[in-house]
């Protein structure tokens, strides 16, 4: 029997490295997308073209979460950029239980459809001000499915790479990058300033190569 | 300061019965309602009704699952009674993941309002067939919450107690059970033959009263 395994993709460049990473595993893949509220949906429709390139099933889930008060859904605060993030403080782009949240629905979406695997493309090493990226909180989660006792287990194959690390194996993967959206903001083109923004340039900066996405729109 | 506390109320006898000790506990109760594509929406009117009675903050979250495939909420699968429910099988009326994304909002809406509490009317006797119903489950999610660091604590007051413990609880603490929806069909009046119904008469009858939803409905 083949195995199945759930992908959460958010269309950014962990999660489409992750997918890529599942699919050289030989897994059959089945995307979650979500849609919790972003400024922008640019993030969703990234997510669905690259499912649809890759003719994978794949399913989009609302979320609401109307006490949510992070500057990643809420028009009133502002998306911070690395001057402005305090370290050791939670930046605001948090969004309150939004992993576990995200776990959840794949838990359920493995379960009914039998897969035995779920790949998240959670990463330690870059967010590790957000409580629910840490190696401790996954393994929490992975002792959950145990208790569950439904045979599914948690990967998040780039969880202690930076995100040059991450970048290499994308390449050795083939991953698309210049389809990857990356960017906190929902512009025409990547902002170039958020913190997100910032940790993939570096990351390109450091494997020595242009970001095919930015080259891809570099006329400006 | 004020205890603050996020309450999973459906508006069945159990959930209603973990709200009012709540209460009882000085808590300042924030009730999470969910529609999760339940065939009728009696439970989530009860719910609410029972939350404005008692003046308190509530939250109704809509949930989707394309892939779900319970008879709780699959037009095409019938709801199983006693009868045909075999030992040692998981129901049909299982959602798979049902409690942990229940849980996984009521995570990010404790975290928003820094509720230092969960109240959930999980039950490990009666729906012992549930696997997200077991104490290692529950053990398990409290263990997440370590590991989010967020002073969380998960409490299931009735998570040892047969429903005529719960149903004498209750009483101590004026429930009224009038209100309150427990059965699994959305007709009028409780059908008095799913699984659910017969667990609350049960409970009823062996508490010695009866049982007041039904009383109230018994011109017929």
């Amino acid at each position: 029997m083949k195995n199945k395994a759930v992908i959460l993709l958010s269309g950014g460049l962990d999660s489409t490295t992750v997918l890529y990473y599942a699919l050289s595993r030989k897994y059959e893949c089945h995307c979650l997308i979500f849609d919790y509220g972003q400024k922008h949906k640019k993030e969703i429709k990234t997510a669905m073209k690259i499912a649809k390139m890759l003719k994978l099933n794949y399913s989009v889930i609302k979320i609401s979460m109307p006490w949510c008060k992070s500057s990643l859904v809420d028009e009133s605060l502002e998306i911070p950029n690395h001057k402005t993030i305090k370290k050791g403080y939670v930046p605001t782009t948090y969004v309150p239980g939004r992993n576990t949240i995200f776990l959840s629905y794949a838990i359920s979406y493995a379960e009914t459809i039998k897969a035995n695997a779920l790949f998240l493309g959670v990463n330690a090493v870059d967010f590790s001000s957000y409580p629910d990226c840490t190696p401790k909180y996954l393994q929490a989660m992975r002792n959950v499915l145990k208790a569950l006792e439904n045979n599914i287990e948690i990967f998040a194959p780039i969880e202690k790479m930076s995100k040059t690390q991450i970048i290499k194996l994308g390449l050795k993967l083939k991953v698309p990058y210049q389809y990857t959206w990356t960017c906190y903001n929902g512009t025409k083109r990547p902002c170039g300033t958020c913190d997100s923004c910032k940790l993939r340039a570096k990351g390109f900066k450091e494997v020595g190569i242009d970001d095919p996405a930015i080259k891809k729109s570099s006329g400006k």
